[in-house]
C-alpha cells in the first residue's frame, strides 16, 4: 500500500509533508529508497523507472507529475495500471499567463522592438486594435479552454479547433479535420495546446503554415515533436509567418548552433510556459487518491487508444 | 466659428470626415490652410501653432492629440483658451495591453530568455504564483485606473498611488506625500503612469529606487523626462533593480551610444504604449465640442496650476 514519490528532492519533501498532513494513513517512499516493491500500489512521477510490470506488479496508479504523458512509454505501463495527468490550477495559470504574454507580443510587435533596440533603433510602428486580431487556439482541453478565455477577454477576437465540438460562450469553435481548413484560413495569431500524439506529431508543418493568412504569427506550447523546424525556418523566411513565440522545440533542448536561436523573429523560451507548481500539484494528487479510494472517476485520467 | 485640425495628413483626413458626417454644421480647416485665423475658435494639435494667442485671438478651445498635454507651452496659452487632454477609449486600450505585456514578461522573466537566447542558453527559471507579485501603479487617472484594474484581473497583487485619495475595489490605495514610502516599500513591479508636472519630473530616480524592495523591476509608461537615466543604470548595476520595460526615455528618442540600448536588462520600445486611435479620438473630440456647444463640462479638462 505504498506510495512512490520518483520527483525532485524539494517537490518530494513538499509532497511527503502534505501526505503526512492530508492522508496520514498512506505510506509514502521517495524514490530510490522502497522497501518492498511489490507493496507499491501508486506511483508520482515524470519518467517513472524501467522494469516498471515486473519490479512493480501490484501498481495501480501512474500519475504523471507533468499535463501530458508523451513522456511515457505507454506500451511499456500495464494495462491494469491507470495513467493520470498533473490537472492543478498552478498549471493552468502558468499556461495562461504566457500565451496571454506571447499574444500581447505578437500583436504589438514586440519582438520586432526587441531586434531594433539591438540596432539602437527608434522607430515606432502602427498597430491594430486587439479586437481586430483573430487568435486561433487548437486544442481546447484542460490548458486550451482556459487560455482561449482568457485571450478572448483581453478584448481580442478568438477562435477554437479541437477534435470535436466544444461550445464556449464568445468564442467560435471549430470542430475535426472538416473544419480545420476554415479555422486556420482565419487565424492572425495560432496557438497551438495541442497533446502529443501519433495524429499531432510533425502538425506544425509546411501544409498548415501555408494555410493561415500570409504573415500570420505562431505560439507554440503544445510539445516540440509537433513542429518542424525546418519548414518554420521557411515560412518566416517566405514571410509566410512573420513571427514566432516558441516553448517547445524540435529537438529540445534547442542545440547551440541551431538556426532558430539566432532569428530575431524568433523567441525562444526553454519549456518553461508552465510548470507544475509544487503544492498544487500535490493537493491534486491527493484528491485523485481520495477518488480512487471512493472508487469515483480521477480527474485527468489518461485515455490510452487517444494517447492524452 | 473654425475648427482647425493640425495633425497628420490621415488623422486630418478621418477627423474631417467625422466632423461632416456627426457636426456638418462645423467648418474644418487643415492647418496650415486657414483662411481667417480671427474666425478660428477651436484647434486640435500636437503642438499648436507660434503665437498662438496673437494668430488665434478668438481660440476657445485646444485639444491635445495624446494623453498627455506636458507638450504644450501652457505659459504660451492664453489663460482664456481651454486646453483639452485626449481620452478616448483606443489609447486606454492600448496602454492596458502594454501594461499587461510589461508585467507579465517582468514576472515571467523574459528579458533573461532574450538573453538566453542570444547565448544560445536552453534553462529554465522558476517563477512565483501571480498571486504572490505586488504590482504599484503609480498614477490611478483615465489611463493607471484601468491599467491597475487589468493587472489585478490577471491575478497579480495590485496597489496604487496616487495624490489624492482613491477608492478602488480589490486594490489597496496609497495617498499623497505621506504614504509614498509605504506603497513603494511593498512594490515588486512598479508602474509609472503619472503625468509630466513640475513634481514628477525626475521622480524616477536614486532615492525612489532604493525604498523599493531589492530586485525590483520598473515598468515607466509616463514621460521620458520624469527618468533619470544614469540613476537608473546605477540601480540595474547594483541589483537594487532587476529589470526595466521602458516605453518613454531621457532623453528621447534615446540617441546612438546611450548606455540603456544595449542593456539585456532593459527593454525599450519607442514610445508606443499606446497610440491615440484615429476614429475614436476624433469621436472623442466631437463630443467635446458637442459637450462646448451645450455648456457641459468637457471630459478632459486640463487644469492649469496642476499642470494636467
Amino acid at each position: 500500500m505504498s506510495f512512490v514519490i520518483k520527483s525532485t528532492r524539494e517537490r518530494a519533501k513538499v509532497w511527503s509533508a502534505l501526505f503526512a498532513a492530508h492522508l496520514p494513513d498512506q505510506k509514502v517512499e521517495i524514490w530510490p529508497d522502497i522497501a518492498a516493491p511489490a507493496a507499491v500500489e501508486f506511483m508520482a512521477a515524470w519518467v517513472p523507472p524501467p522494469d516498471l510490470a515486473t519490479t512493480f506488479p501490484n501498481l495501480k496508479l501512474l500519475f504523471s507529475v507533468g499535463a501530458g504523458v508523451d513522456q511515457l512509454d505507454l506500451s511499456a505501463v500495464p494495462a491494469q495500471v491507470q495513467v493520470v495527468r498533473m490537472i492543478e490550477p498552478g498549471l493552468t495559470e502558468g499556461m495562461v499567463e504566457y500565451v496571454r504574454f506571447a499574444v500581447l507580443a505578437l500583436h504589438r510587435g514586440m519582438l520586432r522592438y526587441v531586434a531594433q533596440q539591438r540596432a539602437q533603433v527608434w522607430q515606432a510602428h502602427p498597430y491594430p486594435p486587439a479586437s481586430s486580431v483573430t487568435v486561433g487556439v487548437m486544442g481546447l482541453g484542460q490548458l486550451g479552454l482556459p487560455v482561449a478565455e482568457a485571450i478572448r477577454a483581453m478584448g481580442y477576437d478568438c477562435q477554437g479547433w479541437a477534435r470535436s465540438r466544444r461550445q464556449i460562450a464568445n468564442i467560435r469553435t471549430f470542430a475535426g479535420a472538416g473544419e480545420f481548413d476554415a479555422f486556420l484560413a482565419t487565424t492572425d495569431i495560432l496557438v497551438c495546446l495541442l497533446p502529443l500524439t501519433q495524429e499531432t506529431t510533425g502538425c506544425l508543418a509546411r501544409s498548415l503554415f501555408g494555410r493561415l493568412p500570409r504573415g500570420a504569427g505562431l505560439i507554440h506550447c503544445g510539445r516540440g515533436r509537433q513542429l518542424v523546424s525546418d519548414d518554420l525556418v521557411a515560412a518566416l523566411d517566405e514571410g509566410q509567418l512573420s513571427a514566432a513565440i516558441l516553448d517547445v522545440t524540435e529537438p529540445e533542448p534547442l542545440p547551440v548552433g541551431h538556426p532558430l536561436w539566432s532569428r530575431t523573429d524568433v523567441l525562444i523560451t526553454p519549456h518553461t510556459a508552465s510548470i507544475t507548481r509544487t503544492e498544487t500539484g500535490g493537493l491534486s494528487i491527493l484528491d485523485n487518491l481520495r477518488r480512487f479510494r471512493r472508487g469515483e472517476v480521477l480527474v485527468g485520467s489518461v485515455d490510452r487508444a487517444d494517447g492524452y
